[in-house]
């Protein structure tokens, strides 16, 4: 079935609540990409390695927080994570998962039970999509969002701090901005370490490595107006990148867009 | 004299609070430039207007407050201002003033008690100095500083908001800055609202309506290598361009980099 079909028979104004996703999800109602869903809510990207690797990416995301910003781990075995939600069961609350074998993709099914296991640790990661929420609360406007795309995202020269078998270049994505909404952008991001935080840089792509902006390594391309600067973040996608790389002989992730909805509030992330 | 003849036969290194350059000031022993004194100190603009005056121009303030950050105002005729200092002469514990009629240069006293009046206000403004000391403490280097020169600072197509006979455009100072430190810099300097807080522009000169960069319209020009960004501040020098265009019939100011050192502390200036 392809995703989102559930979600046609489901009323998502309903969906307005982290425990209601978690709950539409567990039960089989809803299996679509949760962006736009529980306004106000933390979302978050989902890893889940076996215990040998999982020692290993903890550090990975310890030494890189811009990239990995940790929000909350299970314990091996648990599927828990009481940090983020009370009521979380992390092998049937996200809508669809993905399941690598030595990294190769082998199945994107709807809940994990059948495959869980005693050793399995779980990660969720901090998501753009809650910085991209304050961006528009303070009247920053989001290109990507307007136009109704991914956001464009890009391997760079900035190498990550490599922890035993996790390494490889930070990715970013990018968004477009008007000089003085990049300064806000930075002020608004900066309060929000536990999801990006601020940029990692601004104007001058080829310094980071990047030799085309319209050429995106992930997502999709996004014009840079005249008199426009490109604004970098660190990206969720490095430790995804970084996972692949590794080839564990097991993993879970999320599947694109299908995120972790948590009973955190973007405003509790929020330094200051 | 010339200013700083003085300063020669006095140790310097004694200047390093506000007291001390204030009484070094009153007592005659200093008059030169008070950069780089009393380090950690917050230095402020002044200007001193007749009472029928300085209603309006405490309304400029008041409606900009990134150029014209109010640290402290006096009472009518009372030269003291004990929000900035319990011992503090306005109107001698400057190095050096400058005095104005009908808003042509008439005088450049050493002190201004002949001339104190008891309708006059004096009024002291933010100054670049203290975030400078902020970036330089976060490793953000500053050319113009490091090249031993004055900021550039440009009149910009930023109109400020009109108050009585006060009005004009903004002007901005500019550092250049490589994107990273341009991105760090613009969170040092959000915390410090009282000394004009974060930056009004990064990048395009042109869209503020600066044409040349290497033509600045006060101090000195300053080079922009390939790579870097040219991020620019509201200054102080906008209230005493407004004033010199408002042509009050009387007005004191300070001598250009002869400012007021006060007892407040940079830190202090910090929101968070």
């Amino acid at each position: 079935m392809a995703q989102g079909n559930l979600a046609r028979s489901l009323n998502k104004e309903r969906l307005d609540n982290g425990l209601a996703v978690r709950l539409a999800c567990r039960s089989g109602a809803f299996d679509g990409q949760t962006s736009g869903l529980a306004y106000g809510y933390v979302q978050g990207n989902l890893a889940v390695l076996p215990k040998d690797w999982a020692q290993d990416f903890l550090r990975f995301c310890q030494a890189n927080p811009k990239p990995c910003p940790l929000l909350g781990m299970s314990e091996a075995g648990d599927p828990a994570i009481p940090a983020l939600a009370d009521d979380l069961d992390i092998r049937t609350d996200l809508p669809r998962y993905r399941v690598w074998r030595d990294g190769k993709l082998v199945d994107e099914p709807r809940d994990i039970k059948s495959i869980w296991r005693d050793d399995l640790v779980a990660f969720v990661i901090g998501c753009s999509f809650s910085f991209e929420e304050a961006l528009l609360q303070n009247d920053v406007p989001v290109r990507h969002i307007a136009l109704g795309i991914n956001v464009p995202m890009y391997r760079t020269n900035i190498a990550t701090q490599g922890a035993g078998r996790f390494h490889g270049p930070m990715v970013v994505s990018m968004r477009p901005m008007k000089p003085t909404d990049a300064i806000r952008a930075v002020q608004v991001t900066t309060r929000l370490p536990a999801v990006h935080g601020a940029p990692v840089h601004i104007g001058y792509p080829e310094q980071i490595g990047i030799k085309n902006l319209g050429k995106p390594d992930y997502g999709d391309p996004v014009p840079v107006e005249n008199g426009e600067l490109p604004v970098f973040w660190a990206c969720g996608v490095t430790p995804q990148a970084a996972i692949a790389a590794a080839k564990p002989p097991f993993a879970i992730t999320h599947a694109p867009g299908c995120m972790l909805v948590t009973d955190l509030k973007n405003n509790q992330l929020s330094l200051f």
